[in-house]
């Protein structure tokens, strides 16, 4: 390559396309001819010891000199670039894990080395999305064994940092998906905190619901804290409540979890993978699991329950983590809020013990913190309930919970909705079903976890008596076009809720 | 929406993408604001009429302006634009049958209403590309059945154009993948237009070969005919070789295979699906598929070669498919070259009767003539293989394919390369293996199929006597770079062939 006569200039091009990589090209430029390079190739960007793999498109327009590279955001930065700076492109190299995913496609079980190199390679950003879905279909429809999902958790631990506390008890809890509004982790870590546990918790943002606990927590505090930010404030508070992308625990899991929102794909194996490797990598030792139970929930069966925790168990063990499931009622949404600001604001209600405070939060709330104090050992078999609601009502865990959120950066108001509209019952009668999914997807369709503030406030639960005109929901939006969305959404949508007169 | 108060207008970008329909747009552009539009949301781009699903990316610079939408080539031509045209972009609306794909990925299989409304979404352009490589990998993790590869053929032959051609028996052929330099087609064509049968074939680029038929009869003469353009070569000559996209027969097939390419993914449901949706569609009576068995071919046992022929078998006669698969040897490449131009020689030199052409291809094309003949009934049974031999000694199929050529549109010299490089034999002895799988991809780092001239001309074939030094192949190729690619394979590749001493 004639690089060095004619080198090739990196341009910004301010060009926003989420994480993907893209360099544009002209047609003309020498080094498209010399390397045989064509719109949508793979290839290789250097500058210096930095390079990326990104996608070639093709202009034949003025917009760049035939010498000059345009670069997405995404690029730039991972290149570290600075105007007019010499960069090499020349055909990416073949990604040879690719051969382990179709392996993999045409039934072939994979080992440790393989997931090691696959996550390697993803991580290393050596995935076009269109690898990273097949990646993910392929361990779905033809479903990961608890062997492989074992060696799947080990390589998403390696692949990142690892956190160690310095004590024999890190306690930390996770809830398994598919419950709207169970915001209860910054409850749990406030009164974890409060009696004497280290509890650095990590959270992610949503994959598929309307809003994670990252998602929540960030209209109160920071949470994209790294290492060193995270390790002062649990230093200082003992817990934390810090999104988990930002401290590079598992960042495989980022980038499997923006491909598996994108396919609304999310199986058994990439949860627990994603759940323990996390937990893991961020040094725990005692982890409580959070598992609803219930028709439209995530899990939908006792028997799938069962399943899960079998296998959940057996992965946690192989990396000497002890574990304890605790199944819960998923048969509705908890709390009132569903969207990131709208779930804090119910955190805020049980944390002050606010009277109109959603009770099932509370209640969930207790329950999870128990678990966490008898697992980890600073309560009694049976005495954790106690502690916990003690622990609560004493307002110790609110005032922890002001100087974790003080400790990350300041504690912030959550931002509200310019646009809400009411969804009316359309008889009276009482309340024998919520379909957690469509309420889900309401939020998002109103533009939640994106729009901080969107989403739904769940004015009826199971059993109640409503009557005709009432409002069942409250839609919160912050563009009409996403209220028009979310609000032709609910009106095609007559089963969201059954009432039976 | 405000559109009308403040149009949005659209900008050629000359920006080549491939099939990929792509919007730039302004962050600060209002409907980005009204709409809650973030970089690679889908959104659907409407002019007049004309519609498209196009991915949004978003840029912060002067080349637009905000009321400016930018679009890659492949969006503009399918909106059929002009500059400045007025222009709607809006979120685009949930693609539903993306439900059906999840469903199959957490095991369910697809009826025939999910495989219409797939095949239908994916020919209108619904799908991003990491859907279609999700709708693939779900297909091939978790095997489609024999009643999915029936519903998932007749789906993929509704979607497109159906021919009929006024005879009860028209007659085709296909070759079941695998096998480089297979090239029998058009000298299949010629002897059985020659003998009076009717024979619109029609082929496709390669998937993950180093060339397809289409490709190398591009060489010799033009193959993206329309409709209109193989029924008067047929009318004319009574059989044609078309490249199956240009007559936009099973256009779903098209798309499929360009993400199967990039996956290097093809699979036994996709294979019958995508070889039966297009003769059905072409209004084929009597195919018979050459089917080529051998460790490195697609198909490598005996055993697996009796289960496709079996589906193939059943699936066709759901559609009143006449088939015979005739099991060739798939032990070694056919013919010498391996790249469009360097088949079409080999074909040319077979039609041509000359004394150096690769009898092997001579000899199967020969076969699978016999088979076709036979089936259609020009032949009584075990006389097609004299009545083929005598059309292609006599020179009456040489005749009949020039003919053929000129209908399409005129015939034409195949290309040669450029760069040439030999690789020799590191010792003396005699070959006793050669790995078709590691032959395939030199030609294609070599720029087959994309690069007419590229590829691999064989010299050395299995029980050959080689002395080290002397050639065992010759790469081709039109770029250094790509030319370097090859030579670095092959260096690394010492088992593309066993020479025993």
């Amino acid at each position: 390559m004639n690089t060095d006569a004619h080198p090739l200039r990196a341009r910004r091009l301010l060009l926003l396309t989420q994480h993907e990589a893209i360099v544009l090209m002209r047609t003309d430029c020498h080094v498209c001819k010399s390397e045989g390079l064509a719109a949508r190739a793979r290839v290789l960007v250097r500058a210096g010891t930095r390079e990326v793999i990104a996608t070639l498109y093709q202009i034949e327009n003025e917009w760049l000199h035939p010498d000059e590279v345009g670069l997405s955001e995404a690029a730039w930065q991972r290149l570290g670039l600075k105007a007019g700076d010499v960069i090499d492109v020349e055909n990416a190299p073949t990604v040879e894990s690719l051969a382990d995913v179709r392996r993999r496609i045409y039934g072939g079980r994979l080992d440790a080395r393989a997931f090691g190199e696959i996550i390697t390679d993803i991580v290393a950003g050596r995935y076009a999305d269109i690898h990273l879905a097949t990646f993910v279909a392929a361990c779905s429809a033809f479903p990961l064994d608890v062997e492989e999902i074992t060696h799947l958790t080990g390589a998403m631990a390696d692949a990142g940092d690892r956190l160690s506390w310095g004590s024999p008890v890190v306690s930390d809890k996770h809830c398994v998906g598919g419950l709207p509004g169970n915001r209860t982790t910054p409850i749990v870590v406030a009164i974890a905190a409060s009696c004497g546990l280290i509890m650095p918790k990590t959270s992610s943002r949503a994959i598929t619901s309307p809003s994670g606990t990252a998602d929540a927590m960030e209209t109160l505090a920071p949470v994209d804290l790294d290492v060193t930010a995270m390790r002062l404030v649990v230093e200082a508070e003992g817990g934390c409540i810090a999104w988990g992308g930002a401290v590079k625990l598992s960042p495989a899991d980022d980038v499997l979890i923006r491909v598996e929102r994108a396919l609304e794909i999310d199986t058994e194996g990439q949860l627990i993978a994603s759940v323990l490797s996390k937990k893991i990598a961020a040094g725990a030792t005692h982890v409580v699991l959070d598992l609803p139970v219930g028709p439209t929930a995530k899990v939908r069966t006792e028997r799938a329950a069962e399943k899960l925790t079998a296998h959940i168990s057996a992965v946690a063990s192989s990396f000497g983590l002890k574990t304890h499931v605790l199944r819960t009622d998923g048969s509705q949404p908890v709390g009132r809020g569903i969207g990131p600001a709208l779930e804090a604001r119910d955190v805020l209600a049980v944390l002050k013990g606010e009277p109109e405070a959603p009770q099932d939060l509370r209640m969930r709330a207790l329950a999870i913190a128990a678990a966490v104090l008898e697992l980890s050992g600073v309560a009694p078999v049976a005495q954790g309930a106690a502690l916990a609601e003690e622990t609560l009502a004493s307002g110790r865990a609110w005032t922890k919970f002001q100087r974790i959120c003080a400790a990350q950066g300041g504690m912030r108001e959550p931002p509200i909705a310019p646009l809400t509209r009411a969804l009316a019952a359309p008889h009276s009668g009482i309340v024998t079903h919520i379909n957690n999914r469509k309420i889900s997807r309401l939020a998002k369709l109103a533009g939640a976890p994106d729009d901080k503030a969107a989403g739904v406030e769940l004015l009826a639960r199971l059993g109640d008596q409503v009557t005709a005109g009432a409002p069942l929901v409250i839609v919160h939006a912050e563009a009409p076009g996403e209220l028009d969305y979310a609000l032709a959404f609910a009106a095609a949508s007559m089963d969201m809720f059954e009432i039976e007169a």
